[in-house]
């Protein structure tokens, strides 16, 4: 079955089965997609990029006013219970946060005990084959709302955009609005011109992708000059090289776009090892408790 | 305990106390917001406005997708049901429909068992104290997503205006959009000035109200003339009259917007006496059942 759930989850404070988690009907995240999220990389049995996630979730939560009554270190604890309960070796952790329970009223009711849901999954982020063969994308219109900066569950225009760009063939969506890209459907947008990294400026307008911040230093390292900017769909279908990166994809060329070619570069590539030793240095140093 | 769940609602085919509810941390409404939802009032054990919703909820759920197994008339049986099992005479029966349960994936998994979830509430819809009174609304960003039209449960940027709203000691926010009111939170607005009433026409950026087709059909008999346009926040300031429009709340008029005093008026008044008679009549009327 497709559809089957695997695994183990942490959901506030119990440890159980997949199919056994159940929350509230009346949870403001199942009322209003009232909640934030993350997705940690595991490599190695081990937290990776684990500094920046904290951060991003602590800043989501604060612009939507929940408090996680958990420290950093608390809160990885119970991830790396998850991992080890799992057997997860690589692939990615996802967190998610709602406000909680409370009869359906809009504003952000106060008091609440933030519901907490933990699950695992497997990926090959390492060797990933799309990372060689590159991914093929499509243009699709953005029609989130105006605050990407939180990583809210509220996501039924990603989901409706992802839709539309896999029924048309695609591996991701590439969202365009007023003419420029702003982000494709769950990843951050590249371009390469010129020896140049392109990509959109932090804004609301985009979330502040953890990939995206370690790529752009590491562009540094390999000759690449930056520019932050907004770049058409244009610039893209003629530039150099074109990725996208996420949390457990790190960084995977396109090969196609609206069904253009796409030359696979060389930058893809070093930025992609660059990246993933990073990870596995990470996963190795005494940091990681696993 | 102001935040205690009360009452009876119905899950996935089963009848059960408000705070036994449950439904899987893994549905499409709580890891994306991924569903929809309606709103019928009830007026004395009965549904009112219910040839509207039926059309409304389909359009939604077709929208995005998702194929309710019901017939208006089999979901009519279940609602009546929550309505006797709560005792409800007066308010509403809130009804939403999620993907289903899967493993988190962004695009439209199908073949899934659409989740539905139906609870009441008590509110007094005929006699409501704020129609006499008015409301004091203030204006806030609107920063929802582009298809307003589907009346989905990913309302973050709702809750979230509105909660910037109820802060400021607003009953309601009244969402501006590139200098014009586009809608207020959860509800539709209309301003009345030299005896013609004014809203914003249908489109994707608005919700297809029910209350304000309704309403616009009744302006005609007030020798209201109707004018469908965009209007500014200044011109509710200026308005003659202003007023919302709402499931539950039929029609309330606004006496202070952004601080500034707006007359109650003639007309709000006889629009909603007018409306009231319809639902009253619509209750005595042998097509309901209960």
């Amino acid at each position: 079955m497709k559809n089957k759930l695997k695994g183990m989850v942490y959901i506030n404070g119990e440890y159980l089965k997949a199919d056994e988690a159940k929350i509230s009907a009346f949870d403001r995240g199942f009322i209003f997609g009232d909640g934030i999220y993350e997705v940690v990389p595991v490599i190695n049995r081990c937290l990776v990029d684990r500094d920046d996630f904290w951060d991003r979730f602590k800043l989501s939560l604060n612009e939507i006013q929940i408090s996680i009554p958990y420290s950093k270190q608390e809160f990885e604890e119970i991830l790396n219970n998850v991992i080890k309960l799992n057997n997860l070796k690589e692939g990615g952790i996802y967190m998610q946060v709602t406000r909680g329970v409370a009869p359906r009223t809009f504003e952000f009711v106060t008091g609440l005990t933030p519901s907490v849901f933990i699950f695992t999954y497997e990926a090959d982020i390492i060797n990933n084959q799309l990372a060689q063969s590159g991914i093929k994308v499509v243009s699709v219109e953005d029609i989130r709302w105006k605050r990407r900066d939180i990583k809210s569950i509220s996501l039924l225009a990603q989901c409706y955009a992802k839709n539309e760009a896999v029924k048309r063939g695609a591996f991701e969506g590439i969202m365009l609005e007023n003419g420029y890209v702003s982000e494709a459907c769950s990843s951050s947008v590249f371009i390469i011109k010129n020896n140049t990294l392109i990509t959109k400026p932090l804004s609301n307008e985009i979330l502040p992708g953890i990939r995206r911040k370690v790529l752009l230093n590491l562009a540094n390292e390999c000759g690449l000059k930056v520019e932050l900017r907004n770049f058409t769909i244009d610039e893209l279908y003629d530039a150099d090289e074109a990725f996208i990166s996420a949390a457990t994809l790190v960084l995977l060329p396109i090969n196609n776009a609206d069904d253009k070619t796409i030359k696979l570069g060389k930058y893809a590539q070093i930025l992609r090892q660059k990246y993933v030793q990073r990870l596995l240095d990470e996963s190795k140093s005494t940091n990681n408790i696993n």
